[in-house]
Formats: C-alpha cells, sequence, structure tokens
C-alpha cells in the first residue's frame, strides 16, 4: 500500500492541512508531510514532483491559497493523482482566487479538488483512491461512512428529546 | 484492473460527458454509461450508489449541471472514491451553481472537483486513480504526458517560425 | 390541517432553524423536527421523503448548508411542497454555495427557496401554505401582518419624536 | 380548489412565465395571467395585491427580471403564499440582480423563490401547494413524478444501448 | 428652498442613514426623518410617494437592505428624484442583494445609487441637486469640497514630516 | 432652466449613451454632447470639470466602461451633481468593473449611479433634478411616468384577450 | 536596450497576445515570442524562467488563461519584471479564474497584471519599464500618450458636428 | 538610479501602503510618500501626474481602496510605469470594486496590478523594474529570492521534525 504526501505551500497552511494527516493516520495510511512552495522553492517543487511516483507515493494531496499553483503544478510534473484544497489564507479574496487557481486546470492536468479548506475531505478521498485497489483500506471507508451516519442518528435523538 | 462508471443526469449532459468516455477508452480502461437523475430517478441513484463497489467499478465519474446534486449523493452512498464534472447546463448560471453545489461537499463526504465541463479531466484522473495501484496504466498515464509535450513543442516551433 | 416537518442536515443548523420552529408554534401549527443528513444518513433521507406526505404532513422545511442538497432530494423524493433555508454555517463561500445548491433545481422539482438564513419566513411560509386552504390559519397571517405593521408604526413615532 | 395567479413586470416576460401557465393547465388548475409593474402601475399592484386572497386565488405566481420588486411587494400585500421567478431579462446582470431581489426578503415577509428562469418550476409548485390539501391534486403530482422518472428511464436505455 | 425626506426601511438602517442627516442639516438644508417599509407598511409607502411632491420636498433619500424594494418603489409612485442607499443591513449577502435591488431598476424609473452605506454621499447629492437651482446652496458644495482639499493637504504634510 | 452635459469616455459608447440625449430632447431640455476620455483627454476632463457650472450646466451625465473613472473624476472637479452611466463595453467583465468603478466612490464626492447600460434612466433622472425646482419640468415627468402606465395597461388588456 | 519575451501557454492564447507584438514592434522593441506551457512542458518553463535574465531580455509578459500559472512559475524563477496578461479562453469562467490565479500572488513574488485580455498594455507596460531607464523609450511612449489624445479630440469633433 | 514615488489616497491607506516603502528601503531604493487623493485634491493629481517623470522617479506606485481611481488616472498623466495596490479599504466590497477599478485599464493606459492589499509585492516590482537596466538592483533581486527559499527550506525542516 503506497504512501500518501501531503505538501503545502506554507507553514502558515498547517493548521488547515493537519486535517488531512489526521484522518490519514486514522485510516492508519502513511503520511509524510512537507512544505512546498511553488513560488518561493520552486526547484523542490520540480524534484519533488518529478520524483514522487517512484517515492512511494500513490497519493498527493497539496494546499495552498491565494493565486494557489502547487497542486496543478505537481500535477503538471507527476503521473500521480493530485487532489488539491484550497486553504482560505489571509492574503485570499474570499477563497475565491484559491478554488479558481486549483479546480479550473486545462485538458490534459487534472487537479481533484475538494471543498475550500476541505482538508479532512482530501484525506478521505486519498484513503478512497487507495481502497480502490485495497480491500483493507474500502473496508475502513464503510466502517467511517457507518461512524457518520451513527453520530448523526445519535444527535437526532437528542434533538427529538429535547423539542 | 476495475471499471469505471460515467454517469450523468441528463441525456442533454452527454456531449460534455463524452470526453470522459473517449479519453477512458484511450487509456484502454473498461467504461460504462449511464444516466441517474439524483432528482427524477432517486431509486436508480440509491440502487446505484449502494451497489457500485460491488459491481466492479474503482472509481465513478458523475456529471450534472445548476444545483447538481449527483455526484455529491453518490458519494455519500458509496466508499468508492466519486470524480464530480460541474456541466454549465442551459439552466446554470454561469456554471457558479454547478461547481458550488458539486464542490462544497460538507466534511466527511468528499467529491473530487474537476474544472467546469471538465470531463476529459475527470477520465484521466479516473486512469490515474487506476495506475496509483496499477504499473501499467501508469506508464500509460506518463506517456499521455509526453504527448501532451511534444504537442506543445512542435506547436512552439511553427510561430517561432512564423514571428 | 396538516403539520409542518424541520428538517435539517445537522445539529449545527438547529440555532438558524429555531427560527422556523418558534414561528409555527405562534401559529399553533404542529412542528415535528428531526436531523436527516443527506450525505451521511441517506437512507434516512430516502424513508422521510418517499413517506412524508402519508405521516400527516402539508409541507417540508429543509435546511443546509455548503453544497445543500438535502432540501432537493426531499423534494425530488416527496410530492409535498418543500421550503428549502440555505444556512450560512462555517464551511459555507459567504452563502453563495447554500444558496445556490437549494435555489437552481431543474425543470420538474421545485424548492420553495427563502433568503439566507430565513429560517423565520419558512415558517411564515409554510404557514401560508397551510393558509391558503384553511380560512382560520389564513386569518393568523393577516394578524401578523397587521402586527409587523404596528411595530414599524411604532418605531417610526419613536425616530420623528428624537429627531 | 383555488385557481393561480399569474403576473408578471412586462410583456417582455411572457415567453419565460408561459411554462407556469402551461404546467398549471396539464394539471388542469384555473390560471388567471395579468401584467402588473411594480414600477409603472403601482396602484394596479396595490388593488391587486391587496384583494387577491378575496379573489379566489390560493397562490399567486409572480415573475420578474433586473431590480425585480414585484414578487416581494405582493408579498408584502397579500397574505397569500408568493412564488418568485427571477427572470432573465435584457437589462439583468447575468440574473444575478433578479435573484437578489427576490429571495433576500427581510423577516416577516418571504418569497417561494425558485430557479432562474423557473417558471414551470412555479407552476408545479403552485400545484404541489395545492395539493397538499387536497388529495386529487396530489395524486397527480406523483403521477408527474412517474413520467419524469419514465422519461429519464428511456433516455438511460438508449444510450446504453448506443454505447 | 424645498425639503430632504430621509426614509428608511427599518430603525435599524439609522445608524446608517445618519450620515444623510447629519451632513444635510450641516448645509443647512432641512430634513424630516421617517420610517417608511416597503414591505411592513406598504400603505405609508403608497401614501409617501403619491404625495411627497406635494409636501414640499425637492428630493428623497432611501435607504434599506436586503431585497431593499423602498428606493424604487418610491421612485415608482414620485416624480421627485429619489437617492437609493444599499444598505449592508445583517441579513444582507455582503451587500449585493442590497446594491443591485436598488441599482437594477427598468427603463423608466431610476433611482440615483450611491455606494454601499454612502449614506453621507446621499446627503452631498441631495445637496448638490438642491444647489444646481440655488446659487447659494452651490457655493456650500464648493467650500465642502475646498474642506475635502484641505484636510488630504495637512494629513499629507504630516505624513511626509515623519518619512 | 439649466442645460444638461452628457458625456462619454468613447465614441463606442455613444449607441448606449443616446438613450440620454433622447430621452432628455423629449422632455425639451437642452442637451450639449462631448467625448471627454479621463484617461486620454486628462486636461480636456479638467478644464470641462472645473467649469461646467460656469457654462450653464445644471447636470452633468458622465458614462464610461471597464475602470470607468470620468464619472467620478468630473464629481472630484465639479460642484454639480454627477450622474454616472455604467456601460457593458467590450473590455469589460460582465460589466461588474464598470458598475463597481463609478458607484463606490468615497465619501464627499457622490456619484448618482443608474443600472449598466442604463442612460434612458440616466436622463429621466437629469429631468427629474432640474424638475425639483421648476413647475413645468416635474409636471412632464408626471406626464411621462402616466404613459408608461398606459402602456403597459394596454399591454396586460391585450394578454388577457389572447390567453 | 533588452528585448521582450513575449509567452503564452497555448497557441490558442496567440491572437489575443499578439497585441503586446505588435504595439512593441511600433514602438521598436525587439520581441522574441514563444509557447511555454506551465502544465504541458514544466521543463522548458523551468529552463526558460531561469535563464531569461541572461538571455537579454528585460522584461517577460506571459499571457494564459483559465487556472493561468504560467505568469506567477516565471516569476517565481526569475529576478526580471513579469507581466501577466489574463486570457478569455474558452475554459475560463467569464476570465474570473485567468484574473485571480494571475494577480492574488503572495508576498515576495509580485506579477504586474493588466487587465482580461489586455496584451496591448501589457506590451504598452513593458515600453515603459525600459522607458524609465530609456529617454528615447520614454519620448517615444509620450508621443503615442499623444496620439490617443489627438485620435479622441477628432473623435468628438465629429460627434459634436453630427449631434 | 531613479527614485520611486508611493503615492495613495487617503491617510487611512499608510498602514498598507508601508509594505512598499519598507521592502524598497530595504533594497536601498530611494522612496518619497505622498498622500494624493484623485478625489479631493485633483489639481495635486494633475500636478504630480505631469511632473512625474521630471522629478527624478522612475516608477509609480499608487494605492487605493474602493471606485480606486488614482492609480489610473496618474497612469493617464505619466508616461512611467504606474504599480497599482488595490486597498480592501473600510468602504470597500471585499475588495472587489479596488482590484476591478484598477485593473480594468482601458487599451493604451495600462496600470500594473498586484494582489489586494499587495504593497509588499508592489515595492518588489519597482525594484525589478529598475534592476531591469541596472545590475546592482538585479542582484539584490536574486538574494532577496534567495532568502523567500531559506525561510521555506527551514520551516519544512521543522515541520518534518515535529511530524
Amino acid at each position: 500500500m503506497g504512501k500518501v504526501a501531503v505538501i503545502m505551500g506554507s507553514t502558515s497552511d498547517l493548521p488547515v492541512m493537519q486535517g488531512a494527516i489526521d484522518i490519514l493516520r486514522e485510516f492508519e495510511i502513511e503520511v509524510d508531510v512537507d512544505i512546498v512552495s511553488a513560488h518561493r522553492t520552486p526547484e523542490k517543487l520540480f524534484e519533488f514532483g518529478k520524483t514522487a511516483h517512484k517515492s512511494g507515493y500513490s497519493v498527493i494531496i497539496a494546499g495552498a491559497g491565494g493565486a494557489a499553483h502547487l497542486p496543478g503544478m505537481v500535477a503538471s510534473l507527476s503521473p500521480l493523482p493530485v487532489i488539491g484544497v484550497p486553504v482560505k489564507s489571509s492574503n485570499s479574496i474570499d477563497g475565491w482566487d484559491s478554488i479558481l487557481s486549483i479546480l479550473q486546470m486545462p485538458g490534459g492536468v487534472p487537479v481533484a479538488t475538494v471543498a475550500l479548506n476541505g482538508a479532512k475531505n482530501a484525506g478521505i478521498l486519498a484513503a478512497q483512491i487507495i481502497g480502490s485497489a485495497n480491500p483493507a483500506v474500502l473496508k475502513k471507508i464503510e466502517a467511517y461512512k457507518q461512524e457518520l451516519k451513527d453520530k448523526v442518528t445519535q444527535g437526532a435523538q437528542e434533538i427529538k428529546k429535547s423539542k
């Protein structure tokens, strides 16, 4: 089973991106974390993007804010599936710039975009990608979905009692 | 190697969604195509979503326009990775409704969203997902990326000559 | 006189949705409250949507945020009028995603959408729907409108005095 | 069973609003059609709004474009449920002005807003409102929903054959 | 010299609208203030709109938030120039709804729209309108513009010193 | 009775701005037309803005598209009321740039903004401004409003017959 | 005097980018044109960005559409001033994605962004940058501005005659 | 080596614009700071714009908020390159008005626009413009880019340790 690389453009993205790291560890999937700035460390970006599929990774999760070029540039360099997390950073216009910079990739180079600040969902999606070829991980996804359901059901019962 | 299901909310989405079907066939990945309307055939949606992972599919591509609920509802029902294609249908407000309805999924239930009308990229992403656990498909992705590069290089040469 | 079902996607929507519950009780219309998550409890959604018109409900009010699929999916399943309340939840982009996901339903499956966080108005609209066939409730609506007027008139007098 | 009033701000709105008239006649619900301009015939608006509930109407459908004040002003004057149809008229900014002018009503005065140019859905919603207290109309809604399903199923079969 | 009427949809708009009242009093132009809600006191709106030009007013300033119908409806009823102030009220979507509901009036019925929360500018504009036929008021406008200039010049000098 | 100056940033704005010229002539108000480009003829802009109130003008109508600085810069220079017409020119982003560049003036320097391409309404507003101190023009405005009403009434009768 | 490099992401951007090439040749500034795709030829992008300042270029103009990463990535790699041209390509959402992807660069790595499809202005800006240290080019800019003025003056005279 | 002029519309823009001043001083480039309000001190704007290139400036940085006309008007008057900084001032609609008023300049008169509140990047861009003809400044830019890289590398190492 491949590892997941969680990279982000700046240390300031870590509080958001932690959501991906935590859920992947919950699924017992190996995660590596790194800061790779498309605009400030372009050589590292190139090196990372060119070699990720030979370094044991199955999926790359890349988070960035503002004019967020990291996910798309990694997708340009790597044949692996790249999940992009638009981060609502302090220099972002309500997140619209992050979303559009990541989502609107040209034909030929997709980025699997999740919701604004949706790092947790990026982690789940990475697990689903691994699970699509790994029955044990698929089972964990199914169990996770059951958990979600149970929590809602419990909340519903509490509200019904109180109303 | 799993199949890919390409579903869409309406026959009117087919001209856009054909982009996914064509590229997947180019990658020699098996594709099934169906119309599943979240709003008009909800029972079929449920049946499909609940059983897709037992029917030989590895990835689901779902396209829809306007208040596009199909990708998110399938993601709710299936443990497989779901790729959402926002379609700029005639009843859409410049595509914003389709994009936001697909992208902004709540924590726990991701949809891998691609660009507006980006069905071709959805197909490539599905191939990358399969390729992440299948070296033969990964090779095809690498070859495809080389082709993209060659076409740009050729176009660049023609422009340099003419200028 | 039928009851009104007030459902919402998450317990975190309750502070907003309480506005509908309160005004309906003010109109002495029976209300049931439940949590039904389109994405986390899809089976409950189906069961609820398929049976609501046989369970004594005349109107369904459904509130949700982000990629808000609950109102539209209930409208897909039930022949009853469904009122959708876009909730500006924490994961929403200024409410635009909630609004467009609820409003832009395709031909054939309407959702009666009210303003962002407009749960109170959803309750009034439900009362008006019941009142359209029930003269006693219609009278209450007329009295309520008179009250609104009286409050504005009183506020106007106070301002005139102070200026 | 009450009638439905379909009013609009301008004769230029008729091609869009015809969708509501046609579907209501399909449901065998009586419809009256009129031009009532909030901005050019305010007296007629007042007269209409004040008396509609005494003139045999159960529901009012009001369509308008640009700074669309007709639905909200009728809702201000009448205790009946008012359905607003945002029309993408020639003077509209992609429909955003029509949508926001109709949707964002203040607390106390709801308008049941449907999708941009969604007159057909306004007609269906009016039928659902009547149907919520009239089992015969409710049956027609259920039959209509079955028809929608049958059409999608047929379309799906044709696509499956051709692929 | 005519008076200016400053009306608003709700007492909650007063803190913003005070800007118009203050600047008009600074220009020694008579101001009347009132609450006129398009949606909650439609009869008062009609009465006011129909008679304002016979009540000694030269200009009407109308402020409202959300689906802001007050300025446009007064413009519909009165032959006087109407200045609209979009108010960023608590139920507004970043002010876009207020702006578009006031600005995008149909052909035949203009509203002179100022910036979001721009009540002060509405007051100045009303003074300019009166000044366009009244040399004494025009002089005051010119003096006011000189004052603005002097304040900026002074601020510039302080910054130059400190840098 | 003062004249109205209709200025615009480019000859390409004339087809839109003609609406203001025509309606003002219909009201028998004298109009002068000129091209004054804020960005290409800044000296002419200054000369015009500084002297307009001494040249017999009562009101200035200024139309421009894209980053539309003409209305605001004239308002900066002249004590007269300035009406701004956002023009949806070929280089505009759906008109949003024109609208916001004209509407969002800072405190102290108002521009009376009308709808996108709303030159006709700019002309009517100019007439209303003149009419606010000139009973003969006010009468013409009242007659014009009656005409608007008559046309709608006639249209309504035709539709009622045909339905 | 340095040369200007005009690069673009795709041959389909050439019709827009030609505006930059033409105006630079009008100013007799040497121009090189190339296709450099950030997403399809990342190695060429790196090579170009790393060496441009050693290849005789003074300014780089980069045009791209959709999730437009080319200008920002070149700015990341080169110490030269980079001018970005957002192109409204067929896969763009009204140009918003192109604009935000180019404009909203993080602190440390600026891109000098011009208007949507504003390639001509990019060329003029490049000439101004060269002219800021080259009096002969500065003179040409001044002459060009005079020409703009003359054309507007001539257009104004024709309109004045015809009105 | 020329000086850089940093001007802004209001003293309230100084906290944002300080970013440009600081970075330019870090690069040891001479900076002059002034308040020049397009709307309140138009004569000063004219004087400044007409003479800047004769006063020893190589580049002008202009910051403004709301309907931000300062950068464009200076660009209209001066042959020098003008960098525009959209400021998210208190009267701005999330910054959209500032951005569009500065970015969307008509053909012939470019403004080099940077990100919302991107004054620091404006300073760097000014340095790059000077550096494009001055090898010593170019070297400083290269050193600055190296520093950015080193900081990210250091941050990356700390995160790797902690994870």
